[in-house]
């Protein structure tokens, strides 16, 4: 199907995506209107996925349309804010297929619903290049609730929402470089990958109890690093309570070097947070009603001379090397 | 000179941007905390421009961050709204030279000083296409008071701000489609194309004072028949009434085909409104404190037989064939 004209895409595929919102328009003004509930503020974020860089040209457009809210909606959980409203900017190549628009829009549109979301304004443009998305998703916390990077503060616990590590070895299975004796393991896997669930619920509920968050999106010992330095401490894991799925374990079982993908593997979009210990019960009573795992997997302590830092221990109390503490997109 | 990390571009470049709001966390934290004043509703708008289709790839990097944040404001400006703040997504091709950022940047802080608005977030990645510039600009409104597209009365005088035609001249002077025998001429005309000035205090000071507006960025024509549709009313303009630069009438001079970049040329970003009568004396005493133009080209009808319709009449009382209504970029 030939691509038709801007009019054309907006009216067929995106404006029915903003019915919920009067604001919107219905996506036929210069822009949207929408205000935060009274005593709440607005929390907006940005994030830009380009085709061959942060999803693979073959990944189906559904599951594209799902991470590219859901990388966003993470952003919005990681500051404690419940997500309301969002804009779509789509750079299309010229030869693109109406095909992979209409499955794309209809993926977002799945996905909006499920998170309690809609759409409200947009550009849609064409590129001689490949494909690029970006999304503004903007939400509301209450005001001076938003959580920070730098309040964490020495003896609070350290929390990861859901399993670490699944979405790096993923990327591993869709690459080729990692081939799992059992498909449904590969499959889980690739899942985690394709289609992140941003941790909204709980997210909300961590405003005015946790101290700082962050969305783990680069890897978990950067992303701890960088509520470490903000916060002027170090960060101490230890590393046999970090959460695994059953299939990331099946897979370390074979090859120990995949513990890299754990502590370094980006895309996951888990909660990773500090909250002080009386704070304990409150967070694993929001964790089960909000049907999200969290788990205590290490303390704040004080700096280290040298500056903060987030160090991992193994059972013995030995310190774990953990490789390169950056992740970089494929 | 080599482009450094995501976080080194951020950091060296954009993060100064980000002072004046605290909310912005320096572009350190997942996402950004803005309130609209109290008594006001956010307003909200994308737009996306592409390195070789809507600006040029040797245009002046500080032209293209200028205009990139004026195509937006503008939209803003035909909501009513005032700007406040900003997020930008910049997907740069990987041989990038760091000095185009560095002047990009630049000519950014230069136009946010002068909008008085604040970089609060955005994203930083690499494609292996050609650059892909977001921004998403996030305004304030008095509640209720947005200015639709769909508010015309028949009845209502239509005015403009500016002169109208400039832009789309400028971009054949820098095609090399027309060449004026004045260099006073084409640099005037250059200039408007490059460099479009939102009518942010205008607008804003229109909300309460307008039916419908809208900014004109696709052409006269088409931009007007848009609030003809959603009023369900015709418009109709005196040709001779619409205001036009010096540059452009001599241009016009040699050439009366040049009237077909009046009609359907985009890219000017003034505004384009309807009001009752009685409101004249406080637009034109809006528009002079305001230091820009707003002039008087026609009025709104009752919608033709067949459908709502832009009309343009000479001074004979002829109609004026309008050539193409829609503008394509290049």
């Amino acid at each position: 199907m030939a691509l038709g004209s801007e009019f054309d895409i907006i009216r067929r595929y995106f404006a029915p995506l903003s019915e919920a919102a009067p604001g919107a328009y219905g996506l036929g003004n210069d822009a949207a209107v929408w205000r935060p509930a009274d005593g709440c503020e607005a929390v907006i974020t940005t994030d830009c996925m380009v085709a061959g860089v942060h999803f693979l040209p073959d990944d189906p457009p559904a599951t594209v349309a799902a991470k590219l809210l859901a990388v966003n909606l993470s952003d919005l959980a990681a500051m404690g804010a419940k997500p309301a409203v969002y804009t779509i900017a789509t750079a299309w190549p010229k030869d693109m297929d109406e095909n992979w628009i209409a499955a794309f829009a209809s993926g977002l549109a799945q996905a909006q619903a499920a998170a309690g979301v809609t759409l409200v304004g947009g550009d849609t443009v064409s590129t001689p290049g490949p494909m690029v998305l970006t999304l503004t998703a903007i939400g509301e916390v209450r005001s001076r609730m938003a959580l920070p990077r730098g309040g964490a503060k020495v003896g609070d616990d350290v929390y990861v929402s859901g399993t670490i590590g699944d979405a790096a070895l993923g990327l591993r299975v869709l690459r080729g470089e990692l081939t799992p004796s059992d498909k449904t393991v590969g499959g889980y896997l690739i899942g985690r990958y394709r289609l992140p669930t941003a941790r909204s619920t709980l997210g909300a509920g961590l405003a005015g109890l946790a101290t700082a968050a962050i969305d783990v999106s680069d890897g978990l010992v950067q992303d701890l690093g960088h509520i470490a330095r903000e916060s002027g401490v170090n960060i101490v894991i230890d590393r046999d309570d970090i959460p695994l799925s059953v299939a990331l374990k099946s897979a370390l079982d074979g090859n120990q070097t995949l513990w890299d993908s754990v502590f370094a593997g980006g895309d996951d979009y888990e909660l990773a947070f500090s909250a002080p210990p009386k704070a304990k019960d409150a967070i694993l009573e929001l964790a089960n009603s909000s049907g999200t795992k969290a788990t205590r997997i290490g303390i704040v302590g004080e700096a280290s001379s040298g500056g903060p830092e987030v160090r991992v221990f193994d059972a013995d109390r030995q310190i774990v090397p953990v490789g390169r503490q950056g992740y970089r997109h494929f």
